[in-house]
């Protein structure tokens, strides 16, 4: 699919809903995005910056540096396939510090359309520039992330045509960030430098400013950025879609679905005297397609990040708890002997064929009972809260919930305010 | 030549000077920096950037942002040939915006130091990278600038060798900025985009914010960056240059050695009666190596800008009135009857073989007189102010006052200035 900065930029102008459903996704995308930052406002990299810019940063670029940087920091955003970005932990707090900075506080549907403008021109982008953008080793989230925020914040101050353009032509003049900083602050630091980078790029486009005229093509953002080249043209009329899977578990998204296949094997359970314990059941092991299970290396878990990444660690505290949560990666999960214990009877089997692709694969959990039985549990296909397997309204609820310390008044405000701010009745 | 980042910061922390003649050195990029940079003020992307920051932006990183710009605006600024960088239009302006935030202001070696540590490191990456790394597109100046800003910056403030590699790493996450923007505002913000990212990253490294361990190497940033790849050890040992070229006229690089020949050629005619009127002159000839002359494709100029990009209309500037300087670039001089008559009797010849390098080749002038007498102006070989043939102070005075608008005293207080910052005597 070939780039054209005008058709992204009509589309963006273009971008409107008033669908309830999908205003009332866009809610939850609002809800998800601001609770993970919540929660995340308290790791060292937030601290740092608000010793440098103030807790509650004065300038709308601090602000939605502040505010993405928290969204990113637990790994517990969302995130939008096409474009291998967490899309909505840039353009939400872009937007929220684009609304502080206007005259006064947009109408709701300015809100949800310019959303929908941020989460289309990503994927426009990033279906354009394909796997290959990834795969070399940028962070689509900070390199696509500064279109996706300038188209957002020009949709929501209505910026015309013209102005659209700039905003997302000085947006490619920013994107930067690569998959070298993973593991250190700089990876959630870059999806605040997106948001920022997004927001500049629309005030300066409001300014009259000027981007280059032709930033993509043959030589362009693409080769520079090494995207593929496709010369099919871009589908003009593709439908606006919300298209973000949440994650139902802060942990790596490739532990999701062993969450949910533990949880499954748990309900086979509940019938059994002495439920997960040694007495009653001998061991569990998790089937896995070959493939699904890349980046969860870990074995020995020394810290809570790493514990992210233990498969039977997330397993084991599933079928304990009955669910994985925020604590379950503070300091005092790792020290628990119950969660050793059961560690030590958990097996990971992989099988072939290898899955296609990290979407792809089926997972399932199995165990052995103390009389000899077998229970197993259901397969495992989509990730749990991926667009295929939404998270339900009560999972939904209860990662807020768990994202501020289980303060239900917070939750039902922050609730209040989204839907306030997207014209929803209460 | 591997990149390594330890290397480079140990590098940095290292830049130092007590050399009376390479403090000299710097004194006149400050000079230069700060002159070009006064001279762009008034361009329309500065008044722009001055109605949403003010004229005299309060915060560091809009300093820095503010100033940069300036200093590139007119493309008059100085050029590292190693890197291809417009260094000091980077390193300068946040050089002076970290002064400022600083508790009080810096030791005149530590302004230096910090000088030389940019231009360090901007030359160390520029040669890992190789010539690929400009010739696939990215605006080297912004790519590279936040390296050299944020090395610069660190040895100012005399950060220890971790903080250093942190800035450095951090200043890798903020690497932006493509040839698509020639010709457009987003030119300059590069430059001035690139210095707000160094002083941020050194400003986060100082607290504490961890950068990618590894930036570097296959797969990392110059795999990304379009860099070559040579796995020749770093020459520890190289010495600290101060190695930019200064351009002498305010249009392109190229046109500035025809200015040069030209001038030659009008000493030649300095005896002859009527100087370079048609009854005197029949014709003016440019001889030029092939490929010295690339960018030089203008023609008809329609405004300043496209005149700087006009072989004829500079070489006419030079030979009527000894000189080109910012005047010959405001619409008034577009308008000038004499200079387009005289355009009119000169040829630009192109001969072979071609030239290797932007760097390389041979040009001269000549005139064939009304009697029939033909005057040859000398070969240049050099650019006129680049590190073989530098500035004479006379031409690095001219230079600064024609920026100042010929206000003697502003220029006078600039230099006063300046060899306060860097402890030289009046």
């Amino acid at each position: 699919m070939t780039l054209d900065i005008l058709t992204l930029s009509r589309r963006s102008v273009a971008a409107a809903t008033d669908a309830a459903a999908m205003v009332e996704e866009i809610a939850r995308s609002f809800m998800d995005t601001l609770a993970v930052a919540h929660a995340g406002r308290n790791e060292p990299v937030l601290r740092k910056l608000a010793a440098l810019y103030g807790a509650e940063p004065a300038m709308p670029e601090h602000q939605a540096l502040f505010n993405a940087t928290a969204a990113h920091a637990l790994d517990y955003d969302d995130l939008q396939f096409a474009s291998v970005t967490h899309v909505s932990a840039v353009i939400v707090p872009a937007l929220i510090a684009a609304a502080h900075a206007a005259p006064s506080w947009p109408q709701p549907r300015a809100m949800a359309s310019a959303y929908l403008a941020g989460l289309d021109t990503a994927r426009q982008v990033g279906t354009a520039l394909g796997p290959a953008h990834y795969a070399a080793g940028w962070h689509a989230t900070s390199t696509l992330g500064p279109l996706a925020a300038a188209s957002a914040v020009a949709r929501l101050w209505q910026l015309p045509l013209d102005q659209t353009r700039d905003a997302l032509a000085l947006a490619t003049c920013q994107a930067s960030g690569t998959q070298r900083s993973f593991g250190s602050m700089a990876k959630p630091l870059q999806a605040g430098l997106a948001a920022s980078a997004g927001l500049r790029a629309a005030a300066w486009a409001r300014q009259g400013i000027s981007g280059p005229e032709h930033p993509f093509g043959a030589g362009g953002f693409e080769t520079l950025y090494g995207g593929r080249h496709d010369s099919s043209p871009a589908p003009d009329d593709a439908p606006f879609l919300v298209d973000v899977g949440r994650k139902a578990y802060p942990c790596c998204y490739c532990a999701q679905r062993l969450v949910a296949a533990a949880l499954s094997l748990r309900q086979q359970l509940q019938g059994v005297e002495g439920g997960i314990a040694p007495q009653a059941v001998r061991n569990v092991t998790i089937h896995a397609q070959e493939g699904t299970l890349l980046p969860l290396r870990i074995t020995q878990p020394r810290d809570g990040n790493e514990a992210k990444f233990c498969a039977d660690y997330v397993v084991a505290a599933a079928l304990l708890d009955g669910g994985v949560g925020l604590r379950h990666f503070e300091a005092a999960s790792l020290q628990r002997a119950d969660l050793a214990a059961l560690r030590g009877r958990i097996r990971v089997l992989q099988h072939g064929p290898r899955a296609g692709s990290i979407e792809d694969g089926v997972v399932w959990a199995q165990c052995e009972l103390a009389d000899g039985r077998v229970l197993q549990g259901a397969e495992i296909k989509y990730f749990p809260g991926s667009t295929q397997a939404p998270l339900t309204e009560a999972q939904l609820e209860a990662k807020l919930l768990d994202c501020h310390g289980g303060n239900d008044g917070a939750v039902q405000a922050l609730k209040h305010t989204v839907r306030r701010w997207l014209g929803l009745s209460a």
